[in-house]
């Protein structure tokens, strides 16, 4: 069947038990509460798509709150994001949305709105955008609930325990990264992550690793105009007197910085500035720039349309 | 009937021949050509409304190439722009649309994008909004169509006589004010103007002049945090030493620069600036405001919600 | 005499014992020690004001690595801010500064650069500020030493203990304001504060207090354009369908919110945007706006000019 | 001798008779004018050059306006521009210059504040930088003059002629590139042209060219994050989903886009946006950034630092 759920599967656990809805409840006499459904799909285009997803959730009852759709001139693709108030539990949804999508062969997926995704955050010793997550997470600000923190090094750990999160070391050297990438693997499974956030992490991903955890890995680096390749960055930018220093958020695949972008801001920066100060605003970018990318993906904003990015903000 | 045209009507000789369609062809023997339709509504929020729109447009072959609605929580209201290629009729679509708006009670209007808007600039003596506006349109930037500049002063008829513009002196005084606004009125109603845009136009409109042509003018003024009020007030924002000025883009009401807003920007500033250096940096900020509002309501982005706006970019 | 320090006068003990230099060093026969100072000054304009301060500087060996002025043609008033590296130790550069001073009727203040400023933080309830700026202090990014964390809740006492601050319950009702404020003077004198921080303090000082911290004290709020009175100003900014959402710091004088502007920013907003997420987004631009002031103060970059500020950034 | 004109010699006879001041009256016994100069220089750094420089001023009766120093610890190169009225003649300063720039093996240019700089502009078939310099030179906003206008094409004639500027068509092929450029060198010559900005002109310049025209030559070309090699880059920008797209202006050098940045900006864009809307986009950075640039260049607010510049904003 051409059908199957979008780019970024949330676990079964996850969205039986969503934040705060009891599905039970649902099909009980008692005047039936409404959940606040998000729905997001990719197809190639067509006629009659928007009519056949609006029909469905009519028929459940579905008011829909929220809804953008764009049809992209090269790639035909289709794709669309749909919020709907509903009493249908989540098994009458799929049932309904199965055959639509068998029909158009959509690539699709169902959440609650605001469910919190179970996120893993990765870090070495840069601490400036794992600070950024917790306290928005803590905010509430950010739907995500971290489970948990790894690094290659124990420098965050204290910060991680401010949050109550639990600090997971994993050193990395080049005999044990296959090793620490199957332990990360396994903190993965066990905790039923849903992403991943390279929080300035300073490895990289073995291509098993991107492709294991595809379109669930969100990293963030800095970016230049023109950009600098090779070590040292913020020095060659400063070296060549740029006068806009920026960062980049994006889906981690093999090829490495270059997965599909999801959001890039820039900070103004002149002459007076030495690298190390270069290096303070670029994390100030990094962490906003991330920040919202997490925000995005999280609320199911961002649509992938091949190595490119459908944003639904 | 609750159905009625959107707030801002064009008029129907220029929809009539719309730019670059043929409507007779489209009810021709020959391989119907398709037409690139944008169909914009609101109306109280409830279930079905999606499905009963999107069901219309597929009806007539409609694949809709660009969706966006947006439920307001608080008024309750929907608003939906959609695009659609299709090879019916404007009088075919009409006939379909017409009872889904009555059940609704929807506001709606249709176009066809990339129609360009007839539209008359106002003006006095400042050129910066003016010349950007004219060159726009020239470089293919902006779907309007400037049909004649009126201004209160003679200062601006060289500019728009380079850009091949009739230029109409309306002299205004405390005296001749009313048959200045009556000879402005035949104006918009001779040449079918859809879209009035205040260029730096420094002129209160009399209430009367407001009602007629309630949302189908467009205003820009300076804007500053905080705002001034009174006279000069750049000079105003020097003596505060403000860090920032802007620019507010918004429809005209009878509320003096309190019309819905459509767009705003602001340029950074500092100590060293002089006010005459805050004038040409705000006219900068001007510029760029009044030239994405007139784009967005051109293409029919805007769309009113009360005195706010919903702008689907 | 005319001469006399600059509106924000450092505390003695402060100054005496600078961060990271001994000054007994500077006159011992071994190889003396650089330092690098920062002056700042401002005076009636006229000429030879920058050839006497550049004078000075020379004759004790001062090698000028940074150095800005400005010349207010309105208020005739001059600005100037110069970090020197010289051996000549405090006394004998405030030696020569002094003639100088007095001949030019300045207001001046000499510190090291990088001293990280005595400062006390001022909290209620929220807490992005406090965590930003205690962030950005650990980070090494903000030379500021926050001795203590004072709030009228206890909301935010375990963020300023993770961080290893003392943490002072001041409460305030209308019957305790002046025993408070009492208290909170005592905090200042007590431990040499030379900036306080109203990172969200949800207290109006009395006159009094500003009168007594004059120049002394930086406070954040939100600002938009129009501005809105009153209360609940995001309910209003929504209301009124803004596109911009804004933050002012200021120096707090006894004329509420309209002290000196030091920095303001804005964020981008749109229709889809509830209160609560401009609320949350409007706490982004606060941060942002509250950290840049307190670095620009902190590193003597603001100046004052009456009502208004230069900053020599 | 150490001592020379700053990179951006201004011509002889362009300083000779300075827009709107009258040299031979400086020297009358009639009560003496005020002109208002500026200086702009680069050397070693060292202790004593700011002293010397406020000396020589001071004793010409000059009152300093507006000055700027910076001292690169990387380069230990030292640059300055001072603003000052004063009443002593041209002749009279630079005699008093010369000592102290052979003393401190300076690099110096003195020119009048506000004289309008001698400029030709060089186009192709692009309007939107020319237009935007031609209307803002009108609008008095741009201290230049631009002399003329030559094209390797025709399209913009009509525009050169509304702003009452002559028009040079020199088209350019492989076989009489060399041709082209002797042209517009001599032109050059003999409009004593003093800066020549690249309004995207198509055409690459000979290294000879280059050479020839160093530190007078203000390009403007797209940037990216990443950057983009190779031809058609608006479409690759689009093609790898980028959320900014960025212009950056710079002095050219033989070393094609890599010559000293003088500014650079950039302008959000999303997954909606076709290439032709970026290109569109693109140019509004693209014009801001050159005039920004122009700007900076023609106020001597540049200063070469290497392959950096100095912007004394």
């Amino acid at each position: 069947m051409g059908s199957r759920p979008l780019d970024v599967p949330t676990s079964p656990r996850a969205l039986d038990y969503p934040a705060g809805v009891s599905t039970q409840n649902l099909t009980d006499a008692a005047p039936a509460e409404q959940t606040h459904w998000v729905l997001t799909l990719s197809c190639p285009d067509g006629p009659g798509i928007v009519h056949a997803v609006a029909g469905l959730l009519a028929e459940h009852g579905g008011n829909i709150t929220e809804s953008q759709q764009f049809g992209d001139p090269e790639t035909q693709l289709f794709f669309m994001r749909v919020q709907a108030l509903s009493t249908a539990s989540r098994e009458e949804l799929v049932a309904a949305i199965e055959p639509v999508a068998a029909r158009f062969s959509m690539t699709w997926n169902l959440d609650v709105v605001g469910r919190r995704m179970r996120t893993l955050v990765l870090v070495s010793k840069a601490a400036h955008c794992l600070n950024d997550l917790l306290f928005r997470e803590r905010a509430g600000d950010l739907p995500v609930d971290v489970v948990a923190v790894a690094g290659n090094h124990t420098d965050l750990a204290p910060l991680a325990a401010f949050y109550g999160k639990g600090f997971h070391h994993v050193p990395v050297t080049k005999e044990t990264k296959a090793a620490a990438e199957a332990q990360l693997l396994d903190l993965v499974t066990r905790m039923d992550i849903e992403l991943v956030v390279l929080a300035r992490y300073m490895q990289v991903l073995s291509d098993d690793m991107c492709r294991e955890l595809e379109g669930r890995v969100i990293n963030i680096h800095h970016s230049f105009l023109p950009s600098f390749k090779g070590a040292k960055p913020y020095h060659q930018a400063h070296d060549r007197g740029v006068k806009l220093i920026g960062a980049t958020s994006h889906y981690v695949t093999g090829d490495l910085d270059e997965g599909p972008i999801i959001e890039q801001d820039v900070e103004r920066v002149d002459h007076s500035h030495s690298t190390d100060r270069l290096v303070a605003l670029g994390q100030d970018v990094e962490r906003r720039v991330l920040g919202r990318a997490v925000r995005w993906h999280s609320e199911h904003r961002v649509l992938r349309n091949g190595h490119r990015t459908v944003i639904f903000r």
